[in-house]
């Protein structure tokens, strides 16, 4: 038997008990002829002492031998501390020992095994194995399991069933790139990896299974943007004979056990807004609530009073910071080179100071009188102390920047805590993104989201104006799941995808069995899917999902430790019917 | 809302409530101007009445219309009914109906929703969302459900984390033929999809996470052999700080929590049995322990006795079958054609028929006395009554056909109940299946199991003779997992590698980070594998894992329903700079 206790279980309850424990070596200390070992396992750190005067020399030999990260088994008597460390669960004892077996020792890591460590993020990545010792890793990935059991436990007690789909799929062009895998005993065809089981589990629903949900892996062979992964966790849900505000109570459900499990954090019920309001009021379909300063708009006011900028405008768009006219001119001045990077695009920033003693300076006073500023500050509501922001421009880009400007001043002024939960539903996406040149459809969701219904006379003349009943959950500025209620008539199916574009052939060819299967009885139905990963960063605190999965890729979609992807041999490439046509391909 | 209730969950209780429910008509009766709807759902079934004299003619009207599998939602009274049916949980009501509505029609199916069914493999397949549709198919997949749900309530109750490793993985030639992944981003480099998991768990065990699982899809891309799949799943779990005898247990406790959560069996304890036992007295690594008729070796008491046959073979094996005099001549010459069938490639069965007034016959009366036969018989241990059933031939090809024919006579004799389980442990795998020309080294399980110590020092001499920790659960015939202590030293492991055939630079490129992450503090570990899609066959008494899979393969490893694989388009092919080489491809 290797161990009678772990590293994190022994308490005064245990003293003078005999006992046996495994661990790895965390560090020795070496002080008047008593030495200390720290011994470290997933469960805590517990200490172990021996005393040059009580103890044999070939013990303390060993002792004095044992380098970092050493795995090793010791025997002991548990003992009290003569000084305590309240700092750990273990701290009030230790462990005198009576032996030690080194079971494995270590080359000295190339980087500190601590929760502050001094590798880098590609040496780490490098040693994920060891990087994945640290206790502060360790705690995301515990969380993780955590996370995924209440899941499951929510999902159980709504008599969800757990259904597993294929992996080895079909590529259909529609979304983002699949990854592909070429078929051996099919020569010069392909599966596909899963984006999404969305057909799949929308069958399950044909199929009479009612209530299905997976925690699974999905693949979208994207160029990675930050933050994004090849393969990524979805914990993927669909529910029959549902209206959406079924499947939103159900999952609001699912949202507020996990954090009440996990953080002992109980959430506000969310709040519902349209796609619409939040472009209007946020300038974003997932607007971070932590803290206010909604836009207002002036372009009724400001238009046409000579300002050439505002003149040209097609919205002259703004908010109003809280407290804001302490701003230095230095912090404005860096506020419009924010909004001036190419990221944000706005070409400057104008700001209207209203100081406490109740006088409006603002950037633009060459063009507007106090009396119009002071009715700018009363549309937006602005109090003395406070300070407008105000970009123009065209619509949708005007927006986009402001977003971008009030996060910005969001962070500076720390409202937007991470402790701190505004969870929100955005309701009524639109039900296509048309091109505005080609008048192309394509899906805001994806083809199987329903219209609403009381927009369907307009599908086929006015598309663009055409609501869906397609839904997000967002937490603080944070997309954590998106979904639909699907389209469960054969017809409406077909009259989507002929306005997405599909010949009838290709929809036949690409989607006929989901067709055909609408034709025997398929229910109404509508589910959703969470990203685990992004969940579990949200209920972590941190900001990238990499922390919370065991071996990520790097931004290149590759795994430096294992160094995949790699190359295949002649030998494999044959068998599979395939040929490499590339001339950067080295060997 | 669609339904205040489900179709199954209806009592007397709900007398006189005004209910909603929907769900799919299973069939509609019209007798005397009453009908009668059984509506069905994944819970239940229940039946609506209408009565003309009470019911609008409209009503009857739509009533009439429906066909089977329509989706309809309804409303109605919940009444006593006159002729209760026993065999269903909602028998004692049905819902007098006041409205109907269609939500969706249905076209009739090609075949049967009925347990029994009248649709063929073939056509249930392609149309597998109907065939899902059957209530013993929904009752596989749910029973699949709880399985999951258990097996992870035992391994989180005994502290191991569920982990997620990564499907894009890195191509290694050991063991089975990998499906794998071309790189769009990088050039001619492809993924591969993991075999199983086994170096990640490996590795989370030196990052010190102790005890891991997963319930994980993996995939081998293998000539399918019946009941095999492309992609299956496994429970996958690794253990740090243990010996063999500790996983043993570990799992042995797993098995038993899931068979008395799901089916209320209390397993016995596990016999445990070493693989040269198994071997020699079933002739197989898992034999089926629901019967006896263990091998019996007669070469010593029968060779050389002037029987051609016999004086020339390795060995002579039998098998003494209970009660198996009363067989009549057409039953031994039935297992003699049964011996000479190919797959099972004996030359000849030799029977010695002990009747129960004492005297023995035998096919071989020509070359043997009575006294002999009775020799025979007392070495068989058998009894009059009994029947003694011989091969003879070479020692490993008589042991498998025996083996065979020990299951076939188990079978003809109603040995092997699914409902008795006979579970097993075997141990003490060889380490390596050595090839008798070349004398080349496989691993026997895989090449991280570690040897047993006592046979380290013959690893490089008499490879052959060396035994690893390799075991295999084995119940009634069936192996239901395998696994193995490890190896945590990087010099044995290299060792390993190189007796494996490996050169020093193949083993760097394929496991190179394998044996630099030994090097760093990894601890002793071990653990098994199960098969999640065997082990439900085997809770539900079933003989085919496709049962338990919502969306199986075909012996081809192609998807009917989907029809993939599948062709790419030239620009999906360009894109991953991958050319077809394949003259049988058609477009």
């Amino acid at each position: 038997m290797y161990r009678t206790h772990n590293c994190g279980e022994l308490r005064l309850t245990h003293l003078n008990q005999k006992v046996v424990l495994s661990g790895w070596v965390r560090r020795v200390r070496n002080a008047g002829g008593i030495i200390w070992i720290d011994l470290r396992d997933r469960y805590g750190i517990t200490q172990l002492i021996m005393e040059e005067q009580y103890t044999t020399p070939e013990l303390i030999q060993v002792a004095k031998s044992l380098g970092r990260e050493f795995v090793i088994q010791t025997e002991g008597l548990v003992i009290e501390r003569t000084s305590k460390n309240p700092k750990i669960p273990t701290g009030d004892v230790e462990v005198k020992v009576s032996k030690i077996k080194i079971l494995n020792e270590s080359k000295l890591p190339p980087f500190l095994i601590e929760d502050e460590t001094d590798g880098g993020e590609e040496l780490r990545m490098q040693y994920r194995y060891l990087d994945l010792r640290r206790s502060v890793v360790q705690q995301n990935l515990i969380m993780r399991h955590k996370v995924a059991q209440e899941v499951r436990a929510y999902m159980n007690s709504q008599a969800f069933l757990e259904i597993e789909t294929p992996v080895l799929l079909k590529s259909t062009p529609e979304g983002a790139r699949d990854f592909v895998v070429p078929s051996r005993m099919h020569a010069g065809e392909f599966y596909a990896l899963p984006q999404s089981p969305q057909i799949l589990k929308q069958l399950l629903m044909v199929s009479g299974y009612d209530r299905y949900y997976q925690i699974v892996k999905c693949f979208r062979d994207e160029d990675l943007r930050a933050d994004r992964q090849p393969e990524f966790t979805q914990i993927d849900c669909e529910m029959s004979f549902v209206s959406q505000d079924d499947v939103l109570t159900m999952f609001e459900g699912l949202i507020k056990h996990v954090f009440k499990a996990i953080k002992q954090v109980d959430l506000p019920n969310f709040q519902r807004m349209t796609f619409a309001d939040a472009m209007q009021n946020y300038g974003s379909d997932k607007p971070d609530l932590r803290f206010g300063m909604s836009f207002k708009y002036l372009t009724e006011l400001a238009k046409n009073k000579g300002f050439k900028v505002f003149d040209e405008a097609e919205a002259i768009v703004g908010i109003s910071v809280d407290g804001g006219a302490e701003f230095t001119r230095k912090q404005t001045d860096e506020l419009t080179l924010f909004v001036q990077r190419p990221q944000v695009g706005a070409k400057g920033l104008v700001w209207v100071r209203y100081a406490t003693d109740g006088t409006l300076k603002s950037s633009v006073d060459k063009f507007f009188t106090t009396e119009q500023l002071k009715e700018w500050a009363g549309l937006f509501g602005a109090k003395p102390g406070d300070m407008l922001l105000i970009l123009a421009g065209g619509l949708n880009s005007t927006r986009k920047a402001l977003c971008e400007l009030r996060l910005e001043v969001g962070n500076r002024l720390n409202l937007r805590s991470k402790d701190v939960f505004k969870p929100l539903w955005v309701v009524d996406f639109p039900m296509f993104d048309v091109d505005e040149e080609t008048g192309a459809c394509a899906s805001m969701h994806h083809p199987f989201t329903s219209p609403l219904w009381e927009d369907f006379d307009k599908i086929e003349t006015e598309p663009a104006s055409v609501r869906s009943s397609g839904y997000d959950m967002v937490m603080n500025g944070v997309e954590l799941g998106g979904g639909s209620i699907r389209i469960h008539s054969k017809e409406v199916q077909r009259k989507i995808f002929r306005i997405l574009g599909l010949s009838e052939e290709e929809l036949q060819m690409q989607f006929g069995f989901l067709l055909e299967a609408l034709d025997y009885g398929a229910p109404p139905h509508g589910g959703i899917a969470f990203g685990l990963d992004r969940l579990c960063t949200m209920l972590g605190g941190l900001d990238s999902i990499r922390e919370f999965i065991a071996f990520p890729k790097n931004n290149a979609g590759r795994d430096v430790m294992m160094q995949s992807p790699s190359l295949l041999s002649d030998a494999q490439l044959k068998e599979l019917y395939l040929r490499i046509e590339a001339e950067k391909v080295s060997k």
